[in-house]
């Protein structure tokens, strides 16, 4: 049997996320049964929603166990196959693991298509991030040009991407980000209208100067205050697409909903939570008008590169204090 | 110039509303001016949303001044027009107010058309309570047959045809209501599948027996705590209809939104804030449908019926300590 190495989640985090929570080991790789596929890791994937699979609650996915090998997405290369459904040397997509080799089924991997870009751009551009991006604003925001829309999370893979999208469809987009360097990029490189870096100024009082017309969508991944002092801002029919709540992944205790919770009543406001699993049976849509318009110049994105998976647990922690900007990929093996 | 009695708003209530909130004063009522109508109040309809009317905050509808007529929808018979649009005899619906008679523009009133049942049958049956249950389900809550609705204060003017709309929709529908008396009519009189008694069992508990497969539409009139047993067990894709939040209308500092706000992103649920006068144009068909159902036995609606203008404060203050059964409506003149 060969070897692997592995991150396995070796305690359950209270708050936040720590390294210690990660327990670094070597594993035998089994034998292949009919069915299974061998994959050498190349791109692991780190997002927000990793620190809410860490705890003991089902989520949109069944709760890890102690002792497990940490969920992750990751592209890799098939070294091995007893599918029949993949070749060796075929690149792969799915649910990987921490981990640099994957022995197991084959299902619920993905083939990836050729596309006129480096692979890295299916976690920058395409695959779950690109097209929580589509759906959240043209689906479930139904951005519609003239309108006023604010993204929460601005320079982040997801939010960037959304941020552009509704410059695209032609809306007014105001993005808040932390730190004056990502509000310069938002507005100087990706053409927003505005940004607001909520770690310098009121957010309230920035979103009432940069949102003259009130806020018809919103892009929201932080839930909380900033949540609280967008929803007070709505216009009449406003979309609140729902796609994270970065703000209280890490709490250690139930935290209570918007206060302004009321204001969807008077304002005859929608709250839509979505996940891009619901919308897997479009992507090949998505991943075109994506392509195309980051071909056409129209729509960027930015990689935060970490080389080796051995650096993979600091790394998640940067998602929740800022430090990030740009996709976040660890670099598990050569291509 | 004739002599009116009237309610006015005389002081602003901190929490719950109060008698002396309101004081009966007698007025002038002014000479008509081109476009205008004098009106003789018939009937004063009491709901909820009067004690969100008080506060100084512009809803869905202005604020009230202090010193200003308590607005109110009624139902009375045009006894002089200076406008085209109405004669004399001409039975009309509007915010009349809560005053014997209405002298004023004709804007914004609108003409009854006949129909084969009382007229109080505009208030129990059609008008905004009927359209904002017919909608409420039927469009924002997408019910669907064979799903499970849970319908709040089901015992109400509101819920009571909300809920019964979803059983001829073919769904499973649970209410919630404050009372063994409550609760058997639901069951026995309205045909509902279950009712929960909130003041003598744990709804969550009461929830799980009642709901064995989840709930996947909820008509939501109460919001805090109940809201939060709901959100609890809401199915992938559920619909939360959001028509009022009587829970918190006396609240004197900020209610925090709901602690399972979270579910909606993990189970990809929608809460929707809607009112009545969203859907006005599309009134004559809800009318006609609710009508027909009624007229088949299958929509039932019950009356509370007080005497005397003078007694509106003192009826408005049964909305919320469960007292009402029906829609509670006031005979402020005789047909």
């Amino acid at each position: 049997m060969k070897s692997n190495m592995a991150w396995t989640l070796a305690s359950r985090p209270l708050g936040q996320a720590e390294e210690s929570n990660f327990r670094w080991i070597e594993t035998a790789l089994p034998e292949l049964s009919d069915g299974d596929v061998l994959v050498r890791t190349l791109w692991l994937s780190l997002d927000p929603t990793n620190r809410a699979w860490m705890n003991d609650v089902d989520g949109y996915l069944p709760s890890l166990k102690l002792g497990e090998v940490m969920r992750g997405i990751a592209i890799g290369r098939v070294e091995e196959s007893r599918s029949p459904a993949f070749a060796a040397g075929d690149i792969v997509q799915g649910m990987l693991g921490w981990q640099k080799y994957y022995a197991g089924s084959a299902k619920g991997l993905t083939k990836l298509p050729p596309i006129p870009l480096p692979l890295t751009a299916h976690f920058g551009l395409l695959g779950h991030i690109g097209l929580t991006a589509y759906f959240g604003v043209v689906e479930v925001g139904q951005a519609k040009a003239g309108e006023t829309m604010v993204v929460t999370t601005a320079a982040g893979a997801v939010g960037s991407l959304a941020a552009q999208i509704g410059k695209i469809l032609g809306l007014r987009v105001v993005g808040i980000a932390g730190g004056a360097e990502k509000c310069r990029w938002l507005t100087e490189d990706l053409g927003l209208d505005a940004a607001i870096d909520y770690k310098n100024e009121d957010v309230g009082a920035a979103l009432d100067r940069e949102c003259p017309a009130g806020i018809d969508v919103d892009f929201e991944n932080v839930g909380g205050a900033m949540l609280d002092a967008i929803l007070a801002r709505i216009n009449i029919g406003a979309r609140i697409a729902l796609c994270g709540l970065i703000s209280q992944y890490n709490a250690s205790r139930p935290v209570p909903g918007p206060y302004q919770f009321a204001n969807l009543l008077v304002r005859r406001g929608r709250v839509q939570g979505f996940i891009v699993l619901d919308y897997l049976h479009r992507a090949g849509e998505a991943a075109r008008q994506l392509i195309a318009w980051h071909l056409e110049g129209k729509l960027k994105y930015r990689l935060d590169i970490v080389e080796g998976l051995e650096q993979a647990p600091a790394a998640l922690l940067k998602l929740f204090d800022g430090r990030n900007t740009g996709k976040l990929l660890v670099r598990v093996g050569e291509e």
